[in-house]
């Protein structure tokens, strides 16, 4: 079964796209087509979507569902005079809280701020810069500034969730690859011996490395099952010989892998 | 005005937090104290949660905001009958979405997927390094695959919005730095000349790019409004002249330059 799902926003259209799609999730017998409208915020805009929802609409025979966080009375109107199910994900819930909150929201259009502010902007600028310097092992002399620091072998996911980290949540996360060399003695590589207790390892399922390895450089020794499973189960011994927590990211994304760093080393996000 | 808030999830938290985010930032004239609960799956953390949502309650004076994503129902009770003030961002809209759809939805606690599909997750990875082998102008020769090439002085937001535009919407997004040399010759950088239709320039403020810089180099002539004003303002000089769009980041988070980006370029994302 086919749908058709619209996202429209003023602004970014993150708060919509986030929450429709957790909200799709739940329907995964349904195979949906998106489509995002951002940056919605004058009537020509507004129309142009409404047009396309309605051509969609015409074309499956059922009502696509739009998600929209729409601010201006006027912009809205428009999109739900259209033949789409409109879920209003701001406005179903901004009278109750005013009530709760004993406080007048402001309906004004307007970008909810996310991180603009200057301090916090200025430490994702800085953390992420922090996660480049300190990628794959190239510098380590920072690692005493270092939230965290992610091991594991090549692909295991270490550098895209130490850049998710930084810039979602302003941590300062250094990534060190575990190298076939370091597997070989039985002893933590040295730049990371003073720093042990920053250490968080990530492993990950043999075959779902050799899939990761075999897009970059398909056929290679370094993407083969043997040599996936050696490294893994290698890195394994080394994370339960040093006692260093881990995770395993085969199911995860890597907002899972970052939050689920979070969640298990308890350490504090830098900003919100 | 000071208020407590909660994002109370089973999986990630991402949900919860940018919806109830975006509803916050429609309170503007209250202070809120937030506090996350990530990977809330059994009833032992349920109740941990609960525990801190009712000290909150008591040492404000005042009932705190909730927002949850919780699907078990045995978990939600924990919550709801604590002394917060619950807002159930999902469920409030699952039964009319299921009768818009005609189709039942899954109730199972589970997380939303979010990009674990492998493919998806593969071309995250593919362009989080794409990334990082085409930053800052450090290597070239791949700009044939690129998406998208930003350009502007150093610090107007480059690095980052790659990132995101990397992690978010699986773009190939490489970024070359202007620099001084670069303003002075009336010429574009010859690494660029032959892909002028994939170049997306980013301005900053003056004074906003000498605050960032500052926190950098405090006192250096780099970070000094002069030089950044004389920056600035060559390279807009240059944008204009081989009429290359460019947007203002100096209010902008990165979400928004990055969603600005796509929706002014109308490249599209990789996956959703």
């Amino acid at each position: 079964m086919k749908r058709t799902a619209f996202f429209i926003s003023d602004s970014t259209g993150i708060t919509a796209e986030v929450m429709g799609e957790s909200l799709l999730s739940h329907f995964p017998s349904i195979e949906f087509e998106r489509h995002s409208f951002t940056y919605v915020d004058n009537e020509e805009k507004a129309r142009a979507a409404a047009d396309t929802i309605n051509a969609a609409a015409l074309s499956d025979g059922q009502a696509p569902v739009v998600f929209d966080t729409l601010i201006s009375e006027t912009l809205r109107n428009i999109i739900t005079a259209s033949n789409g199910y409109c879920v209003d994900v701001i406005n179903t819930f901004l009278s109750p809280l005013e009530k709760a909150l004993g406080a007048p929201s402001s309906y004004t259009v307007g970008r909810p701020k996310i991180a603009t502010q200057s301090s916090q902007y200025n430490r994702r600028i800085e953390a992420v810069h922090f996660a480049l310097d300190n990628d794959d092992g190239g510098r380590v002399n920072r690692y005493n500034e270092a939230d965290v620091i992610l091991i594991g072998v090549s692909r295991s996911g270490k550098t895209p969730s130490c850049l998710y980290l930084a810039l979602q949540f302003g941590i300062y996360a250094a990534n060190f690859p575990i190298t076939e060399e370091d597997l070989e003695t039985a002893s933590l590589p040295k730049a990371l011996v003073d720093y042990k207790d920053r250490l968080f390892g990530l492993t990950i399922g043999p075959d779902r490395l050799a899939s990761i390895r075999s897009e970059r450089l398909s056929g290679s020794r370094y993407a083969s099952s043997r040599q996936c499973e050696r490294e893994v189960q290698e890195a394994l011994t080394m994370f339960e010989r040093f006692k260093i927590p881990y995770i395993d990211t085969t199911d995860c994304s890597i907002e899972e892998i970052s939050t689920r760093i979070l969640a298990e080393t308890g350490i504090e996000r830098k900003f919100k």
